[in-house]
């Protein structure tokens, strides 16, 4: 099993209690006020309803925490573990309307994260035995990068840049504009930060020829063919990391990966990811 | 064409701005800085990669131009609209950096309500000529459900509780607090606003005719075989509006519909939608 | 006693922080800061200085704990009881400069809630033995609807529409526009959520005739004499609810609903309620 | 007619933005997509429905132009102006579904401060004539002080403190604990900030006098018999500044301030203004 | 050592939250993540590494338990107290990860605190045994400025305005407008709050003169030469305050002292402090 | 002259428009409102009064358009230019009031970055003619290090990591815990992302012995004596970059610069820099 190392609770909970407060409206949960009284205790359990990877029960416990501080939250099997179909995930008691007034953000949240993570394990495990890492992108839902980047991790992914202002990544429109891929990556390492790394995106062989002289730290290869992306292992010779991408599938990445690259970064992880089911059920 | 009316930009600027915030970081677009003159200028089209629905171009228009005020977005293909693939939907042009920081932002919202809205599409046209309406559900991604409820309106679909406090929906567990179906639909009306509809869940046929008598809005008939839909369809009589759930798919969504329910909903269409491949070109 | 439900305290929080925050401002109670030890004690009560419906304690209580978190707050007179002059609402203890610091933010919160909550009783109280039920308005405290209606509950009355999207409600602006009641409640029909409800105003028994085909689930009757109320309660026969508004003052309200009407909506309940006055007191 | 300050619009607009957000909640103002055509214009006038002083124009305004940024807003009967029944306050045209999301908040915060401001107005021509002023308190509309307060000055009144923070108001609780009237004095002269006055509510004629060696800017008199004030106005001499309150009304204000006070202040200013009926009308 | 008041941690704690969220990024601290494991305790001391006066322990208190609610934190040499290098401030101990992930900003807000309150500390020294007392400015750290007053006041000095809206302080722009110092202090007095007091300033004795009949309540002597300062101050004979500013340096300030005004402005105080260097070190 | 890339406005007028309502607080700029007409109008420069390098000028175009839309700003000696005393820095004119009002904070934040760069500048130059570049830390302001380590760049220095997570700094905390600079080492490459970068801190030259074969990027010398330095160099030879840090001032750095590291890391840059004094003058 991965090993996971939490977000702390400081970044998570804005997003928990935005999500609560965009489910509760204006006034609340007005079913169960009306059905539940103040009072009435609920008992239940977190389930898998099908088999994946987990990710996010943070998320759920702190959904149920901001609704009724003195509620209860075991953690059964954590995020980063694999759930078979049925399997308790987190055990919780609390307040019922609190827990039912919960319940919906916690597992959107939680479904959402654990697709996340459960599409990426797929992906992980094709490739496994290669070389390739599987990466993640900038392609994810506004508001939750850094909770989808978790789930990516949860699944055993590897984390490109959390954003615009973390790393340099040179695409076509600025090659296209300093004048060639040269003149980029001298403008680029002229500017860089101290601690900031610098990738190029090349679209041919000939590209990546001008691009390895001016020591990039990794060059990605955008939609190159099989026979290209084994050639430019062989050119690149270590001295630059290689990451492809463009439309990879599960169909695809196996044999993206044997070609040597060192990351294959695909979009679908954080922007196509089924829901994993989860429910929440009495005890 | 669905006529799509659209949000107030009030309620989508918010959205936008914590999607660049987050996007931006702390440096913001190094890589643009550092390649793109101050005062390059960029023009390009938004362009769909694959058939499909479309929604969210005024998240597009207001990512652009919070970087850019006097950024020029013309829509080519609007919302509601289906687009071929090549189709362009939107003709920019403004600073090249502005454009180029906001581009992701603007695709990762277009994208997915986009695929919101494709997903809603299908389903739509797999009951069509039925009574059956497609509904979503409070299955939205936190932070983002009236947009993704939105593009179900861009998809032709029928949108359900916005949240805990706009209806009052009695499920299982209230049902079972409040010992029967009856006796909790009676404490939802003494308790409902004025303008507030009641929606109960049944599991049974039994259920459904204890609940009749209590004349609720609408009955949600959670996982009915199709033989008991139509049952129900009978029992009901009109008195109540019918609404099917659980587990529907695009291959079982048509069968469900002819059994002469009123609604059908599918959490998929937000929790699971993948997203619809669109590009920014430069032109 | 009316039942009364409490607001889920996340809605609650951010109000009573942002009142005490505007409260405070940069530099805090410098009064008790330069007159009271910083580990004095203060031990009293809240009490009714007047007769009235209480509500809003709930703010008073997190106004003190966001102080000081360890204070005690114990309520003798809850939200929804009628308080006799001089009657102790709650007993509060806790660090004196917190608990002066809160004082006039509990007071503001808790003066205004009883106050709108009493005006409604006496609205309620007036109308008794009849069918009619008070309904508040959307003229409410910008900031406080929440709170305001919640306010409207514990007085007995009824909620009306919380905000501009949980309920269509045609006026005589729409009915313009579309050329009719007929066809602004086609379209509004063609147009709402599965669990939206549709209310048109009518000021005229003429349009009231034309409204009723199209089925509106209530018809607001604008500025009706008494004598067309009583006509309007006979031609809807109980096929839409029918809601008197306009100019609706405590000495009019009982001949209005003794008309048959279902509800009378104020706007005075929460734009135009005095206070109540409550104290705090040392003990 | 008293001469207005507007407030800077950076103070306004946060609170009518919010106001705004409150209204449409998460799906807009679905009466006005259903039944307006996206591009109908809106012509009319706010009015006033009765007498009254009028503030809160500035509201209406940003409230308008959120909605619509190109909307027009012509003030014909500005803040601070007397408007007789039927009196234009200001014209408007915009996007007719703009206008009229806006309307209410336009109305509700207009409304409110038109009361207030009226409310002050009575009280300033109850004691026209006299030295005394009409002062406010702290005992304002969580969230809304700065607008309230403002609504005071366009009355005619004079703002008392706006926080806690802004000059030193010393109170019984706070003499108890300091063990009297001159050592609590002292206390707050010794940690009072450069530009900082200092008030102290004395309840009794002998605690006036213990309070005036140490030259207070400001005495309160709390709940003084008229004779008592005439006595303090002596004793006083004009060595500070003396202000009473306690259960003033309009009726007995004028009797208060005819003792020779400098100041009255009055709660009812703004915790118990009734609004006064402004409308929107087509023109 | 100066008896100091705490500010309300309701005041602070926003300021530090947010500090927290810059530093943790979309990440969070991945170097605490990846080499110190999720249990692991840290214990230590925040300890001066030169001799100052201390102010801020609040905020790392704070920044310590939003990380780690159940940390511990003692103080040992608290706000206000002179530390020598060495001294230990405050004990802490707690999750390992928390405690080095709040660090920097704990630091970097007691640093810049301690450091105003050292600087403030120097000038007060400086005039020990005149009359004057050091103050302050609005040249403060946006976002900073109800620290950075606190922090004053932990090194001997008076707090000056808190902002623009809390005194009248007259500069020449407005007399200039105005027409002379005369006519602004009649228009300031029109227009004062009923417990704000009047400022003006004055580049002249001939200014003064026309100053001191309307009796304001401080006057501003900028850039006055010493012999101007001391006829100022028998010019004014008490009947006015009289402040000095302009080019006070430590060098400078006790001449200017000696002369016999109330009070020395000094914007160094917050806008050129250097930092006080303070270490966490472990236990 | 350095070339400066601004930042988006979308970064900065968060931070501008806290700022303003800071120090405008709940009643606005209540001299301007008594002393200048509203409709006044003010046309001056902001000019350096002291030599410097000039960092900040957008915040105060921003601060100025906030408060007045219409208001004009023309750069005359833009950020990262070196202004000799008097300067023009730009030109403004907009409505009085406005412009006064913004006048402080936006001289608040051009003063404390033109510090910043002018600190910056004076260390870049005292390392002239070596390898070393001069690097910030995070020992910024809280809230503002987006802005200072962007007039770090005016000054021409380097920016080091923005915050905990877009770098992997590994400290002798974590070392410690690790056992070792080698597992410490390894456990941070495990679980780096894609484009992050690792730095180690080493206290002696048998530290950096043991880190160099693990291959970081960056090693940090801390408080290392210049023999070492130079020893440290010859070790690396190259293969890591090397950067000192601890106790450097204007007089040693030279001498660091020239033992061969790549960078110099200054706390002082940012915590202690002075602030840049510059005025606001009518025209």
């Amino acid at each position: 099993m991965t090993r996971i190392e939490p977000l702390p609770d400081l970044l998570i909970e804005p997003i928990v209690r935005a999500a609560l407060t965009e489910d509760l409206g204006r006034a609340g949960d007005i079913t169960a006020m009306a059905c539940m009284p103040a009072d009435a205790r609920f008992e239940g359990v977190f389930a898998a309803r099908r088999e994946g990877r987990i990710a996010g029960l943070d998320c759920a416990r702190i959904a149920l925490r901001l609704m009724d501080p003195d509620a209860r939250f075991d953690v059964v099997t954590g995020d980063g573990a694999d759930a078979a179909p049925g399997a308790v995930l987190a055990r919780v008691s609390g307040n019922a309307r609190a827990v039912l007034s919960a319940e919906r953000v916690a597992l959107n949240l939680m479904q959402r994260l654990s697709g996340v993570a459960t599409l990426t394990r797929a992906y992980v495990r094709a490739v496994e035995g290669t070389r390739a890492r599987i990466a993640d992108t900038r392609k994810t839902t506004p508001g939750l990068r850094a909770l989808e980047k978790y789930a990516v991790r949860c699944g055993g992914g590897l984390n490109h840049r959390f954003g615009l202002d973390d790393a340099i990544l040179i695409k076509d429109n600025h090659v296209a504009v300093c004048g060639g891929v040269g003149p980029a990556l001298e403008r680029a390492r002229a500017s860089a930060g101290w601690l900031m790394k610098i990738e190029v995106e090349v679209d041919s062989l000939a590209q990546l020829e001008q691009a390895l002289p001016f020591k990039p730290d990794v060059v990605l290869l955008d939609n190159f063919a099989l026979d290209d992306l084994r050639t430019a292992v062989t050119m690149a010779a270590g001295a630059a990391k290689l990451e492809a991408s463009g439309g990879v599938t599960l169909e695809t990445v196996r044999a993206i990966a044997e070609t040597g690259v060192d990351a294959i970064s695909v979009g679908a992880l954080t922007h196509s990811a089924p829901s994993l089911d989860i429910g929440l059920d009495a005890a």
